[in-house]
């Protein structure tokens, strides 16, 4: 069960944290991007940047999270990096998020299930496309959309995780309308979830399907952790978007579960701002970023 | 103004369909299916489908749409058929809509909207991803991330379709939640595209942020023609889905402009029912789905 496996990872290493892969060719050292003049270019030097960081970081985070918007707009090039990436990050261990927020009708939804959580079919063969533990979705679909990856997290083991509150300024515009019963929109769809995710319930109480809930919304994030109890978050916003420990703080349950924290530009960026290589500037701040958590959130020990 | 050419297309062509690209290796003939089994060889067969598709429709039909999961789910391989599709479209002049349903916050939805309506950077080079004219996106984080976009159809004259209400049953679970304003959030949400497009409205009035709105509601539609005057329709559902062209009706203005209907299993599965080959079931199939079009939206004439 996908999401006793993400607990367990950050029980044994003391940390809540994902790494965003969200890899833009200018976020690489200079030396790397020298020369480089086409998408095959581009890609070749995005995945060496990747594995070296998923090299230099997978001892001390559970996780990482990969946006696929940033590899989409370099190609088909751009695609078969982000297809290494997720299949490097499985090989090594880690819990691997395909961020691609996908939504569709439900025979739709069913090919996006099985593009990142099952297999395609072809003449019979089995195969898989953009293997990964989870996929983000946007729920604005209704559960019909959904009930295709819902049911590859059952079938598969897989998780996904629901827009629900997303980090960005804009998204109260529609998010935190208020609907007739009184429920904000937000809190609305966190109840879709929690019932979506009723069936894959693991024995630390959470389910498979989860929310994103952003960093920067800390009242919406207290309401949301209280009227969702079997739900994990995915939590973006923490860093270059303004979020902090504090903020995410109510986000956790008593034993310093019920999410994982994203970041992104902070860890993948950091040698612009400390020097030295950008892996050995990813792991410092990448255990600077435990040490903040840990501050305010006491991760159960085994 | 890419709504403007999109229009004149259908006034031409006296057909305001879009034949949908939904490629799925099981809807392929038998013997084009034969002897595959690999990701290469569906996407290089899919691509085979789908220019015979294109070659035998470009003198009929305005604009096709391609959506993204029935590529996605054949992993790169599949990537390279959708590019080599929207591009081949393109070259036969047809109004070419990704339908991605995209959605992020905004510096993720900025690559985007350089993937599907601009061009990516690479050290100064503007290379295209995966170009089209229109994209399809998803409006649940608000204005922020739906502005990149935007400011790719002013500067690109490319234009966008954001859901409002979609044609699947369950959309009205979120859609038709009524607001503490006594809107329903599918208005609420068209509200948004209608301003969002405020820039960019064109010689007929129509801007080029239009709105996905499902054949199969057609009470719906029609509180949303009367709402967004200048707001062009992407109208899904017709055919398989239940939809008819007395449902969509509604979607239309008096001169019959105001949206471009959708069909995509009807035409490119037309030759499992009509028997012949695939391209001239598909040629009857729209030939019989404009007639039936005709009957009841009278589109004004040059």
């Amino acid at each position: 069960m996908i999401t006793d496996k993400l607990i367990e990872k950050i029980i044994d290493l003391q940390n809540p944290t994902c790494v965003g892969l969200d890899t833009l060719f200018d976020y690489l050292p200079d030396d790397m991007k020298a020369d480089v003049n086409s998408f095959e270019g581009v890609a070749e030097r995005v995945f060496d940047f990747n594995k070296k960081l998923i090299d230099t970081l997978c001892d001390i985070i559970p996780s990482v999270k990969v946006q696929i918007a940033y590899y989409e707009m370099y190609g088909v090039a751009g695609m078969k990096a982000y297809e290494e990436t997720l299949k490097y990050a499985a090989e090594k261990d880690l819990v691997v998020i395909a961020d691609a927020k996908r939504n569709d009708i439900g025979s739709t939804a069913a090919c996006y299930a099985k593009t990142f959580l099952g297999e395609t079919d072809v003449n019979g063969l089995q195969k898989q496309a953009f293997p990964a533990d989870y996929v983000t979705v946007n729920g604005y679909l209704g559960t019909d959309g959904i009930q295709p990856f819902v049911d590859e997290c059952e079938s598969k083991e897989k998780g996904i995780f629901v827009l629900v509150k997303t980090s960005n300024p804009s998204g109260a515009e529609i998010q935190n309308q208020v609907l007739e019963s009184g429920v904000p929109m937000y809190e609305y769809m966190g109840g879709l979830v929690e019932k979506w995710g009723e069936s894959t319930i693991g024995k630390y109480g959470y389910s498979a399907v989860g929310a994103v809930v952003g960093a920067t919304h800390p009242t919406e994030a207290a309401r949301l952790r209280k009227a969702l109890p079997h739900t994990f978050f995915l939590i973006p916003g923490y860093g270059a978007q303004g979020g902090n420990a504090e903020m995410l703080k109510s986000c956790f349950g008593a034993n310093g579960l019920g999410g994982v924290v994203n970041n992104s530009r902070g860890i993948l960026c950091a040698y612009k701002k400390q020097g030295g290589t950008f892996y050995e500037a990813a792991r410092a701040a990448t255990i600077a970023m435990q040490k903040d958590l840990s501050s305010v959130i006491g991760v159960m020990k085994k």
